[in-house]
């Protein structure tokens, strides 16, 4: 290899290194640490970020990219390289920039924010006190602003959140595909509400947490989750971390009377680890052993929770199962009639808890409810008041209380805006993907009633995992499915299916 | 405060925060690593190894030390500064020349074959496999022997480590104690084989871990460890580590054949970790926020465990809860034989399952091994021979195999050489220190047997935590009981309870 690229790895091989420690940090706070060691854990992730920030900005790299050739108009450096090293470069580069433009004290500053803002809102959410977040979310959503501001963006701050969360997005894209997106949804939602509700036979029963866990690593164990590499906890907020190309771990959260919560999140965040275990073996530990986007991370956690364990050839082979777990409770009901409530769509205030049909509304509002907060249009006292209004105006929900509102979510705790409209894209690549595996390998169907998992995954890490982020998103669905995103897949596959579910 | 001393106090606020980071890599990897983490996390171990290494021989540091006076004739510095800054001072300077003797790269080398040395112990325990160990002690003892050679010694390259452990111990001050201590002990444990056996109630018995986990938790609540501050989990061999001072966590295993092995080991941890929560509020999170040796160190875990906790009066308290947990194991057991078989003379193989009288003997023999492998008087390779041979003067002990002999202690593959010898020192404080307490606060079984730890902790935290590593060793044992070290305390409480238990 040349000595120039061979350099540049010993680089991102580092910043991989420091960004698994943070992401122990983080983890341990969130799923271990005792309550009082909050305050020194801030410290030790504010100096671990300083570190990350130094390690990325590190001015070698971008000596050692001018070395290579890379610049605005080439990139990938010389295009004689093979792909895999163009592709490594123009990563490095476009990573250099963005982190480049963020003055070290700010990263560490917004780090702090993060760590407290995550402990304030775990509190506030449990008392219902959105006046005791409030403070954190306004600093947070300062910091960002500042973020956007030396980041650079296309016309608007939040346009620089997007982009990062999904390269190439803007406020306007967005709002192109959500505008539509939203109509159909709708529409769909009226025809659902002109049927008759299905039942719930789970309705009202308890259904301990040890037996939801038992069932829970049955199927993440099926779908080809390692527990040699990876592990199942708890934490208030499911989240997939990586520690390593060889550490991805998840966590889910029980509720005793709500069975599938736990089960959904546990096959939603091991879709998201099966992404980041099934990155090629020649990236691994190296900077490109990450997802694409956040779109495309959300594609791969929607693709298992929906398309394989909400359909119909799922509960053909699990619900048996989960029958003898839990006897008494479900013994006499009917395998249908449980599918047909796993699809029951009833709009209901929690986003992670929402039906298919009805998520992308409850993402489309957090989009709106961002782009005010970036444009100043709304402060964020003014949060749980238009957080009520638009769930009235748009689920007809008359929320109670903020925790079931604007409290509901770890992200704006985190300092993480921008990130929630990818999980609508996650659904509509989802779709797509899910129409070209099935050209590929024939109907997924049978495969997932014999619990054969192995081909439909095998499929994910030939055309979308291995790659990890050397490509961009854009280029992952072409080379997937043939043709950039388009919505119409996601919105056909809920007419289909919800239309039989129905009767419509 | 001095600009100096404040500068001095940020930096080694740094440090401190980089143990914390490098405790947490730790901790993990034992408790709840993935298997195939390895390999990555040995990476971010060495990396945070060789931050502390340089935040530690920062030439700052040196600086500023000489700016503040402290030399060879004067380590504490101006005289007239308060003591708590001439002991931080005096400290700083320790460290700083410890430290700044060993290379950067020797430190890191020796980080990875720690982080390897842990992992291959572990593997050849399971399987009782010493040939795929002793590479690695090879390797390990190699880096100590060059760590020594860098750091410097007394007279041989085993005191380095010694003294690393205990303030001022070498290899010939050790023998001097450890020549009579055996005597005294081979002459105890003579009167004992001379008198009829305790029977042992819970033998053949089983004991779900569950229990055992439920009684270990509410001796430890009682005891002061509380959880906003510390957590209780699982690993191969117990420990106790310091994310922060407000973050202390201990460890222990669960046999279901031996009912108080758990219950000893959350003791014995839960002893430690008091010590570190101990220190003084204005030490936090700084370097002197930690023990002043392993040896006193030891004393708090093994007061806790033997004094309090093999005590009759803590089983005048405790044995019915016991009983409550195990009553189809227990119900019938008289507490006086439960006491009496707590405390069962009977040589085996297993240090950390010893009895009090011959632990002592453990330790010795540890000591000799170590000091024939600094010597040279013995190859790693011959050590499972040597084990076995010294086992059976010794201890009378036929070891059938090295998972139950030089295999069982995690300390060497984790390159800690000269830390053995702190046990048994800690035996002799924890006798020495109960004396001054019971002058100072009364007899302590009435306490024990009401449970009101309160008044006992309050002495200990007063007399021995809140000093941290502000205070030699021996300055701590001079302050808390008048005197300097004397074993005798610990021959004559040896010689009373044992008398009382065996009837000599």
């Amino acid at each position: 290899m040349e000595k120039a690229l061979e350099k540049l790895h010993e680089k991102t091989k580092l910043a991989k290194t420091l960004v698994g420690i943070d992401a122990l940090l983080g983890w341990d706070q969130e799923v271990y640490m005792p309550a009082k060691g909050i305050n020194a854990r801030a410290e030790q992730i504010a100096w671990v970020s300083g570190r990350i920030h130094e390690a990325v900005t590190d001015p070698e790299i971008g000596r050692l990219l001018e070395e290579l050739g890379a610049s605005e108009a080439n990139p990938s450096g010389d295009p004689s390289r093979p792909e895999a090293d163009r592709n490594y470069i123009r990563f490095v580069r476009r990573a250099y920039l963005q982190q480049t433009r963020i003055p070290l004290a700010l990263v560490e500053e917004l780090s702090k924010a993060q760590s407290l803002g995550q402990a304030a809102w775990a509190e506030a959410r449990k008392k219902d006190d959105f006046p005791s977040f409030k403070p954190h979310l306004e600093k947070l959503l300062a910091l960002q602003k500042k973020v956007a501001a030396h980041g650079g963006f296309e016309k608007k701050p939040y346009d620089y959140h997007l982009d990062n969360h999904e390269a190439g997005a803007t406020e306007a894209s967005i709002a192109a595909v959500f505008g539509p997106l939203g109509k159909d949804l709708k529409r769909i939602l009226g025809k659902i509400a002109a049927r008759h509700q299905v039942a719930d036979p789970a309705a009202g029963k308890k259904f301990p947490a040890a037996g939801q866990e038992a069932f829970g690593r049955i199927v993440m164990e099926d779908m080809g989750y390692e527990l040699e590499r990876g592990r199942l906890d708890v934490s208030t907020h499911p989240f997939t971390t990586t520690l390593a190309s060889d550490d991805v771990r998840i966590t889910t959260r029980y509720h005793e009377d709500n069975l599938l919560s736990s089960l959904f999140s546990i096959v939603h965040e091991a879709g998201h680890a099966l992404y980041e275990l099934g990155v090629d073996e020649a990236l691994k530990d190296d900077i490109l052993s990450d997802g694409c986007s956040m779109g495309v991370h959300e594609s791969q956690s929607r693709f298992w929770e929906n398309t394989v364990g909400r359909s119909r050839a799922f509960w053909k082979r699990y619900f048996g199962k989960l029958q003898g777990i839990f006897p008494a409770e479900l013994g006499k009901v009917a395998q249908e009639d449980f599918y047909r409530a796993v699809n029951r769509v009833e709009i209901q205030p929690i986003r992670v808890e929402a039906d298919e049909v009805s998520y992308g509304l409850h993402v489309i509002l957090r989009f709106e409810l961002e782009r005010a907060l970036f444009s100043g249009a709304l402060e964020a006292a003014a949060v749980p008041g238009e957080w009520r209004k638009m769930a009235k105006e748009w689920l007809g929900l008359d929320l109670k209380n903020d925790a079931m509102g604007c409290l509901q979510d770890i992200h704006w705790s985190m300092g993480a805006f921008g990130y929630f409209p990818s999980y609508a894209l996650g659904n509509l690549y989802a779709a797509q993907f899910a129409e070209s595996m099935a050209k590929a390998i024939g109907p997924i169907e049978p495969l997932v009633e014999a619990g054969n998992f192995a081909p439909v995954l095998g499929w994910l890490r030939t055309n979308i995992h291995r790659w990890g982020s050397s490509l961009l998103p854009s280029e992952v669905c072409e080379r997937a499915t043939g043709k950039p995103l388009d919505p119409a897949h996601f919105i056909a596959y809920l007419e289909k299916k919800y239309g039989e579910v129905y009767g419509f």
